[in-house]
């Protein structure tokens, strides 16, 4: 393509995309298609000649704009937010137009160097211990997983690695989590070769954390029993409720056992940044790892996962990798991140993050995280005003988890479970607002999460009056 | 940001972009800066207030872009390229503007349903059997770790997922791979929890491919003494000297043992698209998975690895998790490339695929991947024109493999490395190009690797005009 071509449809893409930015309330938030109904507009085979590009722009937005749902709708409520803004799509334009190859120093030092100095920008923010050394990664599944091979390492001197699983006592590997933490935990520990059975799952209490003494309980009957404890995944914010574990008492368990422990703060980690929520993070020089998602909540674009460790290297002796044709005479002197994890070759995700900080402030981010707490917390007093709705789980931060009760009639869980599954269907289905479903204790719960760069009150006050005209039809 | 403001931006962005690539010729290759340059040059702490996006995009420009190595420059011959193309640049704007999350189809329906469709392109683009269905991973390494894991676990009936690695002759699983494999099978053996001990590096012959009957003997020997033969990796384009394993007798080998075989043609795969080329693929139909590369040689942005299988299912059931909150009406009907591999969230990567395919058409990517083979072919023919100089490996497609060896004289292998690896620093310094070192056989070899999109035959004569003009200094 010569560059007046790419100059033009660049300028049409940005205008494109900053018309949607503008109007993108007039998308249904979930695409309201059907499945294999976007397949069916797509030729099966490969063009064998070359087209224009104005066909293809003009078929990305006839045939795939349809099928898209729309994360950065305001009205997005659902899981948990994969927020964007302004800046960060800013800087993706520039890492695409660069196309630079981050694996080691040499390959991009402006990329190594950033990414240095922005992850502890990030270390400053959350309030991490100073010792902490950050990488990006690309979602928190991969940081746990880092997280579970390095304790694993760690536990075995490094022997794993070398030999395998062993025959004996050392192969009785033992990991531990809550009953609420997050799947990628129970995924990472079969990739990982400890195998699902020699995952613990903690109780957790009427708040949905885990109970520490059931952990310290668990530790000894483990040890008792001639098993080794490896690692303690504890969660700072729950998929399901945004729960948080206790992190001084476990990690105090943790150190007394010598255990790792691990913090997954995927989404809620960024709300440390508020003075008056640094609290969650209570505890948290215990742990030897902690990751938590920018992606998430911090208005940068997926992909950038934030892993801090507390020894760097636990982490590179565990992924180094020397071959001859990676081999560089700065190696010595230089952080070279390809062995801060899984994959060689990296994006330069350091530069999203950058504009973010610089382009919010510090106090800009505080804002608008800031809000997106006060916007749950109102949500949560028009839902506990309201007696034909019922909280099921405290409203920690941005996540406010409850259901439709009908008021007259008795109903078992499953007729809750049906009739607060149709509600949502018929919320979403209406493509003006999405939410998502968890089940916390046996119970189907419906989710709202406020989390989109862009959500204000009104959005959350139209997310309720849809609600409350939706329950009338149950 | 206001949306005239980041239209601004995003105008200035395009233009910034179109001259660069315009202009990257006037840009060193490989960055000039020394370890800790850039780093210095940044604040230690992140700011408390609000910058303008100008000074923002400015700092990104005198600050960042000294340190950056160019790896679209056309002159960029070292490692493996990582070349995209301006449809590919496009796509990765929208990719950016849309924010979407693609892990599972609810949350996207068009990126699951077009990836299922250009997966499929891919396919038939390089002949992979019809039964083969793929998936968008981040890099290579990635791929071949999931090829690791689905073997292990199909190799003990899904039981390491389960039970973790038992006692006894199970727990002694086998992997193989040549000696010339990439440090990313190493990586993925210990991740998966085999242990390097249990990773057998089979002989190469004098072109540095795996000798089948090797492997049969090693593979022979550890059924022998109770092990479990569990995986063989064949390799497609070696990344020291883009050697290629023979796959029809190592699948046959594969398919008597009942081992799982996987390829990792990372950067060669693209070749097979090219009708002279296919025969690198020989055998392919006895491989349970493949990988190869989008974001090497088919000019698409990195990351895009395309990873098949022949066996979805033993992929979905050694990587689905299916808590609550992730559950969808559709789930029985669709595809939720979450199972697909390690991480749960995942870019909407299969647009830039869909651009950079229709945008070239078959025809259009064949020309630039053959041109790419005739200028390495061309480099080839003057080396060995020159008695200075010496090949160290056939040259399969695109990578030539050389040293200068000064005619006077006898030299260890010592003083040849040393000598060699100044000729390149100093090449590199310049600025003009960039080229790699590997070893072979022990023998310090220099890397030219033709793979940058724009890459012309101009570009490998100064390359070679250089390289002429430096050894003088030798």
């Amino acid at each position: 393509m010569d560059i007046k071509t790419f100059r033009r449809y660049g300028h049409a893409i940005v205008d494109w995309i900053a018309d949607y930015m503008d109007q993108i309330e007039e998308y249904p938030v979930l695409a309201q298609v059907k499945p294999g109904e976007i397949a069916d507009r797509l030729p099966k085979t490969p063009p064998v000649e070359s087209e224009e590009m104005e066909a293809i722009f003009n078929d990305f937005k006839r045939i795939l704009l349809p099928g898209m749902t729309h994360w950065q709708h305001p009205s997005f409520f659902a899981y948990f937010p994969a927020n964007t803004s302004e800046p960060s799509v800013l800087a993706e334009f520039l890492t695409a137009g660069l196309g630079a190859q981050c694996m080691v120093w040499q390959t991009s030092p402006a990329a190594t160097e950033l990414e240095e100095v922005v992850m502890d920008w990030l270390r400053q923010m959350l309030g991490l211990p100073e010792g902490f050394r950050g990488v990006i990664q690309d979602t928190a599944s991969t940081s746990t997983l880092c997280a579970l091979v390095c304790a694993r390492e760690r536990a075995t001197g490094f022997g794993i690695n070398k030999h395998g699983f062993p025959n004996g006592s050392a192969q009785k590997l033992i990991v531990y989590t809550s009953e609420e933490a997050h799947s990628s935990v129970e995924k990472g520990v079969r990739i990982a070769g400890f195998g699902k059975d020699h995952l613990r799952l903690i109780p957790t209490g009427a708040n949905f954390a885990m109970i520490p003494e059931e952990l310290g309980k668990a530790i000894d009957a483990d040890k008792k029993d001639g098993r080794l404890p490896c690692c303690v995944v504890a969660t700072v914010g729950t998929t399901s409720s945004t729960s948080i574990d206790p992190l001084r008492p476990i990690g105090e368990i943790c150190d007394r056992h010598r255990v790792w422990l691990h913090v997954d703060a995927a989404m809620a980690g960024t709300a440390a940044m508020l003075p008056e929520m640094r609290h969650i993070l209570d505890g948290v020089e215990f742990a030897d790892s902690f990751v938590f998602n920018p992606h998430k909540w911090m208005f940068t674009n997926f992909d950038c996962s934030a892993y801090f460790c507390k020894d760097p290297k636990a982490l590179t002796s565990t992924f180094e990798i020397l071959p001859e044709y990676l081999r560089t005479e700065v190696d010595p002197r230089v952080k070279n991140f390809r062995d801060w994890g899984i994959p060689l070759g990296r994006r330069f995700r350091a530069l999203k993050l950058w504009f973010v900080i610089r382009y919010f402030g510090i106090r800009g981010l505080q804002q608008k995280v800031r809000s997106h707490i006060e916007l749950a917390k109102e949500f949560e007093s028009w839902i506990r005003k309201d007696p034909r709705f019922e909280m099921m789980a405290p409203v920690t931060m941005n996540l406010v988890c409850f259901r439709y009760h009908p008021p007259e009639g008795n109903f078992t869980e499953e007729e809750l479970e049906r009739i607060n599954k149709g509600l949502m269907d018929e919320l979403n289905r209406s493509g003006k607002m999405f939410i998502t479903h968890t089940e916390l204790k046996g119970r189907f719960t419906l989710r709202l999460c406020v989390g989109q760069t862009n959500t204000t009150l009104g959005h959350v006050q139209r997310a309720w009056e849809q609600l409350q005209a939706c329950v009338t039809h149950f």
